[in-house]
């Protein structure tokens, strides 16, 4: 049976194991442009919070690493840092931005939707936050990403307006991007 | 007395004029860059609407006009269009772009919290569409104006790792952007 | 698989399409009693809606033509005048009407569950509006076909007490409903 | 301080007279015509259920009463006959019937928003049901008084054509209601 | 198919019966150790509560019965006194007492998810109660119960530090819960 | 003005500061019996959460430490371990334990509502868990104190039946209980 479209076992089959997850205790690689690595503990990952409105993630930043703007259509998001010094924001729909540093057993707030960013101010050492969300699948929707890695594209007439930008620097942002993909 | 973060009047005070908004009946004046004006029949302007979970916006495109990638953080949004052709877009979270083409009295969804556009695909005309909204007041929030207009700024450094843009780039958009206001 | 009652595609079959609809665009024929028709788009015709919580109607008014008193069980409803005028009303449960004349481009709110109609007080033009809903699916309960035309019928001395009206009375309301049908 | 609507007194001042109610614990005096009584056990009278989302009512019927068509805007609502035995009904959106003899002890459910009756079917003894709804102030509406007693009245024009009878049936029928009322 | 975890049958299979109960009408027989004996009327007996956030239980006590300290993880519930006379009582989660003698006809509330019990006060009388949920399924976790008999068992080193006794009562207190079992 | 029970800033007063607390970042003071001390990051520290749906907790643990068996009315917890390793359970409604030993970096889920326990099961070195919680103050009752140090206190005839021990017995944890508070 599915409940909530995941799949629900019978009550006689359910263990302690389907609330329980291990894959977040560990620093993950982190081996792309931005320098940052998110490891969810979600619904996907743990069938026990089907319908309990709560999950949980890693993410880990390299040196210097940004986990560059992006939103959560479905959840507020709360960090703890685990380790290292952090610059964060979110901007409101009124265009302002909160921004503040928070260090190692800080936390901070990214209200639910809310374009935010997290970025390892020390370019020496790494860092790493527990997020936690008010949703079983919070969703991510990363900004330059979407703008510039969705398939099929979005057409360069309206990243060109949207970023007052020339056809030619949508076109290498772009294979930017795409390079870095491969 | 407030209710919902909103004043609320006495129950014998109410009229039907508390239901009622004659704001979004007319072509709004479009003098931006981008070429669209949105305007809302929220919980703002409609002090009846307060707890209802339900807004209307009109959302005007002059020729070629484009209504730039954004999301609402607390609302699906389903567009009717009343005047005009429309390329629609959105993506998902996983990345893939639905897009379609919309013509008068055609509907389409954003669903809640995705990054989303409408482009008047015609060069001549203007195009107008009928935005509903599950929320008294969805919010807004504008990708690019919200990278590079923010007050504060979001650091260069953030932009220019997320985009993969250098400084330069990142101050001549920023500053493009800042034209455009003054 | 269905979720929520409604089946629910492999994401990687799902298209633009299930996000579009065209059934909305044009007037209705209205070849009925009360002079209105209603055209809905939601989650029966917009397999995207799905867990949304959101759905638009057109509904079309013959000249003179009335929407008659009704519920929307699940959803507060916003119209948006697409043509002609208007004569709105909603009766709260203080029992007060609250009543108004909409016209071209104007908005009213008819709050959640309460008795509504809307009647063109043009006897010469037909008229329309564009509905929102905060539900994918609000369902409808007209009241007078609900007293006079359910299946089985509603006894008469439930209407006869109800309505303080004789058997005959009821009978001769009945027997036009059911002309009209035929 | 309020919250949700209702004031909210500090902490320290509650006790446990905020979550006891003694108004329904005995048969109401029915001195109207159709025959029977609702008294209300919700946040008007128990100021404890602010935010919680449910409620009581008791209904008492007079031989042969009628608790006529109505609906609850915000909440479904089920019964528990204390006393007598009841002829109820509902119809769906549909325009189905549900219709059930329920005795003493036995129980109904009206879902959310559907029009509903209950009749004492016994013309000899009076009965009497505890109904529990989720909300903490469900509303109701009576459709016929809705019709036919709202203030300012519904204009005859919406009657006759909705219940289609003329304007002198429409007349008698107010004036009925008025002259109960006086 | 299946809705929201529970059997859906096609529209046309659906009667009244679905809507009704006729479980809770009777005193059950108390014959357990604490005297009372809780009956439901949720999504479990009436199928067609499914969805509908709404559910009923009735609950029966010997003369000097207790319903000994529970909670409901999912509602709220609120009682009516059905005969006898009964102390009740809530611990909230600041620690107070919200306790009250509630007699036939008279209503009390229980916070969403507190502990809280209710014993009939009359040595002699057997009393019954009404209550009323705000969930279609709102689940019970009986203290004691779940202390001292839950399977497996939760381990002594647990309950001795967490109620301050040794583990020779803890296993003295779980061998009564079990021999009352067999 | 208050939103939702909480006093609520005007928007231009608002800063990051709001978004953000420092009091989680260290071990507690662990100066209890039970050896296990709670600290909460909620609404009533972080202004900015006030209706976003979401809090964090950290609780640290003595060597052998308990938190001893206890609910939240409001939602479901997620821990994170932080350092050390506990052996955790939650009791569901059908009185089944769910335990599991989970260690540094390792994820449980208990949920909404049910009793559960986490205690340290080294008896060298502390302990201590992140906790999430979908709700902006989860709110808490610890099963034991609420049965022993309620006030008013709870009568001893309720916990002796419900407990099947005397009231020597439950005089005598009282008397624990108050001393420990001493």
């Amino acid at each position: 049976m599915h409940v909530n479209g995941f799949s629900c076992k019978p009550e006689s089959n359910i263990t302690a194991s389907d609330f329980f997850f291990a894959g977040i205790g560990k620093t993950a690689v982190v081996n792309n442009t931005v320098g940052s690595a998110v490891t969810g503990a979600n619904v996907e990952k743990i069938a026990g919070l089907n319908t309990l409105g709560v999950s949980l993630a890693r993410i880990d930043y390299a040196p210097g690493g940004l986990n560059p703007p992006h939103t959560h259509p479905r959840a507020t998001e709360v960090i703890f840092v685990l380790e290292g010094e952090l610059d964060v924001g979110f901007i409101t729909t009124a265009n302002k931005l909160f921004a503040k540093t928070v260090k190692k057993g800080e936390v901070f707030v990214f209200p639910r939707g809310l374009i935010h960013y997290q970025k390892n101010n020390d370019i020496a050492k790494p860092a790493s936050v527990i997020s936690a969300f008010n949703s079983q699948l919070p969703g991510t929707q990363s900004i330059a990403a979407t703008l510039f890695t969705a398939t099929p594209a979005i057409p360069d007439h309206v990243l060109t307006t949207a970023l007052q930008i020339g056809t030619k620097e949508v076109e290498k942002i772009k294979s930017k991007f795409a390079s870095k993909k491969g």
